[in-house]
């Protein structure tokens, strides 16, 4: 059974296109449209079944696209930077509110939502205003992504068995929530509720302190070692292949709970440094056990 | 054709059992003889095929499994913690000199080599000896491996497209280093030479740096975090759960490359968290450019 009929995913790359994908695979949606500044990613996206009609023109996209006043979207997913996702949700309630429902019907409601790694941010620009003309706006964060980009990278299973974390404000009213966690659920997902600070907090330690951990041991990568690196090397610097206009967007958007989490990634580094200098082997055996211990855990 | 009659691996775990299987396959040597402190160890390399024979008994294995003098190994693969190999070079040594060999036979020549991560520590101790009462030492180090241990992960693919490293002293023999080479290209691995002091300070930065940034990393993981973390965060810590006594010697066998290593991380990692106190935004996107571009080079 469909949940929406029609969902409106705006920006088709890897995020966007993973939710088209899954969304078409699992029935969600009658109709998904695609909207993207560039034309090829919508031509990929439509090639690769991932949305059934596609443009670059934002608010067509999101009122007009097939000429009918009745084609609003139901479920509108901004999976921009998270740096362009406060500016598309205001642009995408402004474009449902000019057009007007047909005669005798209730007034539009459109819930949107986001796919954006922070949200402190995007929900205190947004989730003051209690109403956008009809529209609501939940964030979401699926806990889930890859280092590549494109709709060419989009996969239908990316969401499975995953956790999607949703920081409705307190205007939320529970119906749209429900929608929401059954949208992800119906993807694969697990879903999880809090706060936006709590969840930027959190993501800060499990996700943009890893991406940096990673860029700096890339970035100090020198030509003549290359030839000497494994598979070691490989893993811990994979995340550095992630989009810096990704990455700059999710640093600038969550940079005190980032700079909490260096600073003590910091303190734990000249610890380990200075277990190495008095040359304490019993002690670095237990910090590669407890190490070893949290790492096993996670299976 | 067999390049060895007979090869003594001493200890098969992931890399010594690896070492096994591939010389299995590509039919490197006649015998294969097993030797490991954990006769469970032993049981499961003969049950995978990694070796024909097996013994808890050190010197029986080295000289004479199978009852006769003319059993004495011709390559001999110490696959042990960095922290055994000078031992175990220097008793494997002593047992072949021990046998002597049959009459109107020249003297016993077997080559002894490692797999180890570190090579400085053990060449300063292996390598000034120039003979061994007719063993040599080279050491070995294929940069190759897994986070995981034990016969029941080795691989007979774990050397193929990788890099081995050996660093002959100065009174190294060619024959012996020809035949070294010829040893872990059959394997599947290309070779190169350096010094043990040109090994280490590379492998530093590019291994046992990336090593202690993830255990760092998963060590600070907070339990209430679990469930918040992603396949990056994985990925960043898989080297955590390497075992914590082989990487207790190979950072006590490498201690001052590793903190220089480390000191240098210490620097690059202030240097951006600076960026982002100043909120250099531009030049956060520059270090993530940078470090995309190395490590998207590494492919």
């Amino acid at each position: 059974m469909t949940l929406f009929s029609r969902i409106v995913i705006i920006g088709v790359g890897l995020m966007g296109g993973s939710v088209g994908l899954a969304a078409k695979k699992k029935e969600v949606a009658g109709c998904i449209v695609g909207v993207d500044r560039d034309e090829t990613h919508l031509t990929a996206a439509r090639d690769r079944g991932i949305i059934d009609i596609g443009t670059t023109d934002f608010e067509e996209g999101v009122c007009r696209l097939g000429g009918t006043q009745s084609r609003v979207a139901e479920l509108i997913v901004v999976a921009t930077p998270v740096g362009l996702v406060a500016e598309y949700v205001q642009r995408a309630a402004e474009a449902i509110r000019s057009v007007a429902p047909p005669r005798g019907f209730p007034p539009r409601n459109v819930l949107i939502t986001d796919v954006g790694s922070t949200k402190s941010a995007v929900c205190s620009q947004l989730c003051s205003r209690k109403d956008f003309g009809g529209s609501r706006f939940i964030g979401s964060h699926p806990i889930a992504g890859s280092e590549r980009s494109g709709p060419q990278h989009a996969s239908e299973v990316l969401f499975e068995n995953r956790l999607t974390v949703i920081s409705p404000s307190a205007a939320a009213r529970d119906v749209d929530i429900g929608l929401l966690v059954q949208f992800w659920q119906r993807l694969g997902s697990s879903v999880i509720c809090t706060t936006p600070e709590e969840h930027d907090s959190i993501l800060a330690r499990t996700s943009h302190l890893p991406h940096l951990l990673s860029a700096i041991l890339a970035g100090g990568l020198r030509s003549q070692d290359i030839r000497y690196t494994g598979t070691g090397f490989r893993s811990t610097t994979r995340l550095a292949a992630g989009l810096p206009a990704v990455w700059r967007d999710i640093v600038s958007s969550n940079s005190g709970a980032i700079l909490e989490a260096v600073r003590d990634y910091e303190h734990r580094l000249r610890d380990l440094r200075e277990i190495i200098e008095r040359k304490d082997w019993d002690g670095l055996t237990a910090f590669l056990e407890d190490a070893k211990q949290n790492r096993d855990a996670l299976g």
